[in-house]
């Protein structure tokens, strides 16, 4: 199913879907699980649902591993689909999704 | 002052704003006036307000001559803050601006 422009945009409007999306560019495909956005402070199910609109468009690959759900950014897929929009959203400043709001193995 | 990622976004998002930037696309500079966006079916109000949110992200100039509102797409500037997003918006299929929908003079 081709993703359409529209709902790119309205997923990469919301600015914790930005922030969730530059913080898994920090890291290595398949290391951050889905548990560690806790420091994001928004409701647990709000947190799904961020997720999940961000894998409706493509952006965002989940895997389960044990008790954990593992996430890799689709960068080469997205960049083919929408060229430019990714780079705008990882160019862009903010808390960049290291440091103190998460630490590996927290 | 500096245009946010989240406002070009935000004015993109609406889906009237992208089809008034295409049709702006479709012509030449300064020969687009407000007044031949009627078969946007908005309110007058409503198009004002687009237009002033293009304005407001840098990718609309207007210029008044005479009784008619002017129109010039800020490609090349808004291409220099964010490239390929306006890329994205002219390649998205939809109504074109031009043939039925407005005829110059009209």
């Amino acid at each position: 199913m081709e993703v359409t422009l529209q709902a790119a945009l309205d997923a990469l409007a919301d600015p914790i879907r930005r922030r969730i999306v530059r913080e898994l560019a920090a890291v290595p495909d398949w290391t951050r699980p889905c548990g560690t956005f806790a420091h994001l402070s928004v409701a647990k199910s709000t947190l799904s649902h961020h997720f999940a609109v961000l894998r409706g468009v493509g952006l965002l690959e989940q895997r389960d591993e044990g008790t954990r759900r593992l996430n890799r950014l689709r960068r080469e897929e997205f960049e083919a689909r929408f060229p430019g929009l990714l780079s705008l959203v990882l160019a862009e400043e903010g808390p960049a999704g290291h440091g103190e709001a998460y630490e590996e193995g927290r």
